[in-house]
């Protein structure tokens, strides 16, 4: 491996795949000498669309992959069949450790079961969450997991916590983070099953501050530092998350058009306004790294666009840096199960 | 029944309980001749706090009930075991047609389970949801189930698509209104075992106008007239609707304060921000019937204070001229399951 921190970037995954992969690869590359981006797809588009570009030929590779993993398919079949595609390929640079990360905007399922399955988790570890990061009033926090298990178990959630609170104390420097579990209610007794299930056992499970039930509405407020809930919730808390406040800033400035008035105020606030909600922008962060695994593996937005790529391109510098995954390896005390007593 | 409208209120149930029941109460009668509001509790403190108030002794009557069902209790339990609480003796007060409705903020749970137990459903209902109005970009939408039912079958999820599509054409007025099932991706292939067994039979159920899957960041855009899902996905999301909003309008404020030309500008606009805002607000629809019943049972938040207590109030009178529950009777064809047939 050189110096150069290197990603290697699915090209092919995404639904602006390849042409905001390669824009953002170019861009990543022309601000950050020390970044070397591998793209993996099909080299004769890729290379067509480079073509385009003027940037650092020592920074960018292109690795042929022959096939693509397309967003609907069946993530265990698509990650046995395909095994030239660029996610399988990618997966492979990064078990190999010819990169330090994989980027893919593609299936989350098949990039879950290609983890897993190719790169491999911390042993001990049941199902890697997506630990995506996201803006709240008091600042940061951290949604685990953000999509990548949509049906899981007790035990599954149990390692979210432990894992999202090494990260949030370990990584970003949180003491004694605040864990909560999403739920519907402030009491033990509400919830779904899957909650009131895994209430419990976050109660009992040494090592993590848990604070018990978060419901939605106090989520923007900062109450908690770590948000556990299954991928499913947490992709769709994360994704009205963006929606809102995408609608909500434009609403406001239309309603701040509506009276001769409000449209002199807007003229002298819309700068500071603009400001303020881009504080608040879910997208800014990027990328979410697959927790508990062997590897650096990030998933960014399946509507991710050239600006989005770069940022996470340049992300996994910073991902690397602060050895997400080897802190979990390090810190993490496993609960005995009954089986394994 | 006289000609008023009755609205049997649950004194006891909710966060706030008795006193924003009793002053919500109060400023409903003293707006509106035509109501009136049986306060239904413990007839010595609703008696006490009730004497702090004016209004017209004809619009208030109270029915005592000696026991409270508490919001951490087991629902079915406690329907079962007290027979003196506030929320049996005024849904057996609905049942028996001495109220046109009946409010609670208290145990959902428990409001479900006693509505089923006592109201009873209509013919082949399986699980009646909470239908709960919020605001959208294009007007509004309807979240089904925002909070009755929190682990549920894809039968029920149907029957939700096939309730709320009849409540938003028959009650709204909205031709052929778009149901769509909330998920993580669009296609069919997406999400969690509940969505990819329920999509298949939304996509064959007669009568609806299915459109697909809904991504939670499209929600606030106003792409679907009817959301479908289950009830723990659902109060998530209007909760956060909530919680993002009041939060992002602070943020907002604070920084149009943080430089002195935003701060001139916010002066101006302030007024047309907060009222673009409230238009926004999902608190303002305030209650959600229960859909499927055989008369009409209206959840209000746990945290409802005297505001939304009495918005509440008023809306059951809206409710009723809807007749939202018998348009289901009249409208609804069921799907016969195999069993049936």
């Amino acid at each position: 491996m050189s110096e150069k921190m290197l990603v290697a970037l699915d090209a092919m995954g995404g639904d602006n795949a390849p042409y905001a992969m390669i824009e953002g690869t170019v861009n990543a590359v022309n601000g950050n000498n020390n970044i070397k981006v591998v793209l993996v797809g099909k080299e004769e588009i890729i290379s067509q669309e480079l073509s385009k570009y003027k940037y650092n030929a020592d920074q960018i590779e292109i690795v042929n992959a022959t096939e693509v993993i397309e967003t609907a398919e069946h993530p265990v079949a698509a990650i046995k069949k395909k095994k030239d595609s660029s996610m399988v390929v990618g997966l492979h640079l990064l078990k190999d450790k010819k990169v330090d990360a994989f980027v893919s905007a593609g299936n989350s399922g098949a990039l879950l079961t290609g983890g897993l399955g190719i790169v491999g988790r911390i042993r001990g570890i049941e199902r890697p969450p997506f630990g995506a990061l996201f803006p709240v009033r008091t600042g940061v926090c951290l949604m685990c997991d953000s999509g990548a298990n949509v049906d899981v178990r007790p035990s599954h959630m149990v390692q979210f916590a432990q894992m999202g609170s090494i990260y949030m104390e370990h990584v970003l420097g949180i003491k004694n983070p605040r864990v909560a579990i999403v739920n519907i209610g402030a009491e033990e007794e509400k919830g779904n099953a899957l909650v009131k299930e895994t209430f419990p056992l976050l109660k009992e499970c040494e090592g993590i501050n848990f604070i018990g039930s978060i419901e939605a509405r106090d989520i923007p407020e900062g109450y908690a530092d770590v948000i556990i809930c299954d991928g499913f919730v947490g992709n769709v808390i994360l994704k009205l998350y963006e929606g809102l406040s995408s609608t909500l800033l434009s609403v406001i400035k239309a309603g701040l058009k509506s009276t001769v008035m409000s449209k002199v105020g807007a003229a002298l606030a819309l700068p500071a306004l603009k400001k303020t909600v881009k504080s608040f922008d879910a997208t800014k962060y990027g990328g979410a790294p697959l927790l508990g695994l062997n590897g650096l593996v990030v998933k960014t937005h399946g509507s991710a666009k050239a600006v989005e790529i770069e940022n996470t391109i340049l992300q996994c510098d910073m991902f690397k840096k602060q050895a997400i995954n080897e802190k979990i390896k390090e810190n993490l005390v496993l609960n005995k199960t009954k089986e394994e007593n």
